[in-house]
């Protein structure tokens, strides 16, 4: 039997533990799924025989050391922070190990110790960062390997509600860790590179700056820019190119609606609110407009964001209730972003039977013999419950795959690494596809934003 | 004799240290004048038999604690993260110490061992911190002593240029440091309270949401929000007042077009631009717009931040040149605050006969016997020319009068303080008047934001 760890039984385990148990017996695998709660771990094995619940303080090296080096290979499912102190005894006793979080300076640090040992560290490997790199680098390689020369790479992805799920105004949901959502884009500038020229979003107007996508069967998207679009230009060897984007998928409104909050200032998480316990949600509201006894709430917000009468982005405000002067914030010592979360958190959180969906869609720009062309390539992925959810399936059988790879000795380069080589995204995207997670490419017209080279 | 020690002798040591040599002989006064440049120090002083000039290096501990033991009081005009070595030298040596900066939480540290030996460390004794302590004081304690009961605080101040050098479009030039004025708002909320409530502005709302007043003889200026208005409600002990606000003036419509450069996100100092040196004034603006080929820069930022056909402030931006696709930035690994400080020089440099002014004005609002009362006190000062600035002036003569006054034993109550008390206020105050620094009062009818008491 060979011994799998998995440190962290969260909600983006189950699939991946689901998968490995199912292929527990033809594979010869033991599970060992370690969780502060052990109940939380049992529950993700059930009664399978392969599998054991253990509970586990990752703080605590004896018992954390204990466990390691019990194990064939290590999957890391804790939070990102948490990480290095794992990698560390991996190191230490010669193990293999997998996570799906980004690659932080200190991980990196560790790749030369890796390397000499002979271990893989696999990072970055679920979805955005994970599926992403590997769905990209396969057609990068092919167009390469035809002789063609990349021109332009844009690639977005969205945690959205399912269709059959979207039953309000600003067609969201949280799908995922709501922090994330109030606080994505800020801590600078978005940075990108269009047509040669390196283009800068401020926060402030980064939700008003947002560009269109169709995905086949579901319509029209929108997408604002992600912080760092030209983090990947070096690792997916695309140093000439004239055009590389990365942004974050919604429903097309959304952004402008979001903008909102972000023009009022509820976003900010960098700040307490005297009193927030005590605050109404109109209170609220109201913190971040003019003092003026004679008009409403309402009315100072309307004429502060200039919204006409007819606009719908108004309803949108209404429907999340921010101005009820009834219901209480009932934090302590909040920030604008916590309280903001949990006004939304009151409208977006999932209910019992709603799904959840991953878009991924990349464009690729490449000219072959003196022609340009464009590649455009999907993925959907739709949740199956609540448990299964597209963002736990896109995250975890990746995961699964690779870890269950590197141990039947498919993927054996040593290093401190991102899944972008072939040895790695071959094999991962051949299996995903099996669980329905694979891509629709269609060529279409190149649309470079600058087909006839004009400089601007 | 006497031994003043005055470390830094910079732009604004000139009035300072020429008050103090002008009273040496009556009061008995040798003044030594360090600073990093010898030259520097001993042009403050010209031929004056009462000043030496040394050159000091800070760091030097040595020769910086030699200094400190010879005088009989320090005035530190350093940079003021630099205090706090000469601040616990002074604690050693048993001397008193005058500065105009902030204090800082390691300066405030030292307030135990410093009253313990019976020393004054007088901080905050410049203008805007300084000159608006003590002049809000003296309004606010004879309010008080008259059985008035505090409700409104507003106090704003601005360097501007004088009236007669007002030559440009922005009615504006750099009279201190440019760097201050091109990052003023950022690095969290303007906060404050407005009849009980506190109310918050982002930084990119900031420039759109000032207030107006009116100055006796100059006209109409505007202000927008400090950081943090809240600050000195205990230290002027105003804890049950309702309204607090601090700004900073600028002439009319400065902040509407100031906003321009903040939507644009060229205020950032976050990052840094690549290829900065090499870049065009107009390259520069590009960058913050979205790429069309087809499109000027100029038509680009008109559409983007909805510039009409007949608003001044394009003519604004004209003025600066930032559409010269010629001029080069010329600097190397830049962020945008940098680029856009290096462009405003160009353009809001002091020229050689140009003449600063400060303006500071109060409004305070209480009430006596049921019935709401306000004042409103102004303050205005013009250079003299680019040594006797407005700003030499109201920074330096209230410290060197204070040094004056600890040496004469006039100021005696010992700690790390600002001139908050009747003590300190009274005499300087009076000695500011002769050299044209007084305040004109007038009651004006009680301007509350809400005379009804109506809730909003």
């Amino acid at each position: 039997m060979r011994n799998i760890l998995i440190i962290g039984a969260g909600r983006s385990s189950s699939s991946l533990i689901n998968y490995l148990l199912n292929k527990s017996t033809p594979e010869n695998l033991h599970l060992t799924v370690a969780d502060v709660s052990k109940e939380t771990a049992q529950e993700r094995i059930g009664q399978h025989p392969n599998g054991t619940a253990i509970a586990l303080d990752v703080f605590d090296a004896s018992s954390r050391k204990e466990a390691i080096q019990q194990a064939d290979i290590v999957i890391s499912m804790l939070p990102a922070r948490f990480h290095i102190e794992v990698a560390k005894d991996c190191v230490q006793y010669n193990k293999n190990m997998v996570t799906a979080s980004y690659v932080s300076n200190e991980m990196k640090a560790l790749d030369l110790a890796v390397r000499k040992k002979g271990l893989v560290f696999m990072n970055e490997i679920g979805v955005d960062p994970g599926v992403d790199h590997m769905s990209a680098m396969q057609v990068i390689d092919r167009i390469r390997d035809n002789g063609g020369k990349m021109l332009l790479f844009e690639s977005f992805t969205g945690g959205l509600v399912a269709p059959e799920s979207d039953t309000n105004l600003w067609n969201y949901k949280f799908t995922w860790n709501p922090r994330n959502v109030v606080v994505a884009g800020q801590g600078g500038a978005a940075k990108f590179l269009q047509e040669g020229t390196y283009k800068f979003i401020p926060y402030h107007k980064l939700f008003r700056r947002t560009e269109f996508l169709n995905i086949d069967g579901l319509g029209k998207f929108e997408a604002y820019a992600n912080r760092d679009s030209l983090k990947y230009i070096k690792d997916y060897g695309l140093d000439d190119i004239l055009t590389m984007y990365r942004g974050t998928i919604r429903k097309v409104g959304f952004s402008r609606a979001w903008n909102m909050f972000v023009q009022l200032g509820m976003t900010d998480d960098s700040y307490i609110m005297d009193g927030s316990e005590n605050m109404s949600y109109r209170d609220f509201t109201n913190a971040f407009l003019a003092y003026n006894p004679n008009d409403s709430v309402e009315l100072k917000l309307r004429s502060y964001l200039k919204i006409d009468q007819d606009d719908v982005v108004w309803d949108k405000l209404v429907e999340l209730d921010i101005f009820n002067g009834e219901k209480k914030v009932g934090l302590k010592n909040a920030t604008p972003a916590q309280i903001l979360q949990k006004i939304l958190m009151d409208s977006w959180t999932l209910e019992e039977h709603d799904k959840d969906m991953i878009i991924m869609h990349h464009k690729f720009g490449y000219e072959l013999q003196g022609k340009k062309h464009q590649i455009d390539s999907s993925m959907v992925v739709i949740g199956e419950d609540q448990t299964y959810t597209a963002m736990a399936k896109t995250v975890g059988l990746p995961v699964a795959i690779t870890a269950l790879a590197i141990l039947n000795k498919k993927i054996t380069t040593p290093g401190v690494q991102i899944p972008i080589s072939r040895e790695v995204y071959e094999p991962i995207l051949a299996e995903l596809e099996k669980y329905g997670i694979s891509f629709v490419e269609k060529e279409v017209a190149y649309l470079g934003y600058n087909p006839e080279n004009v400089r601007g």
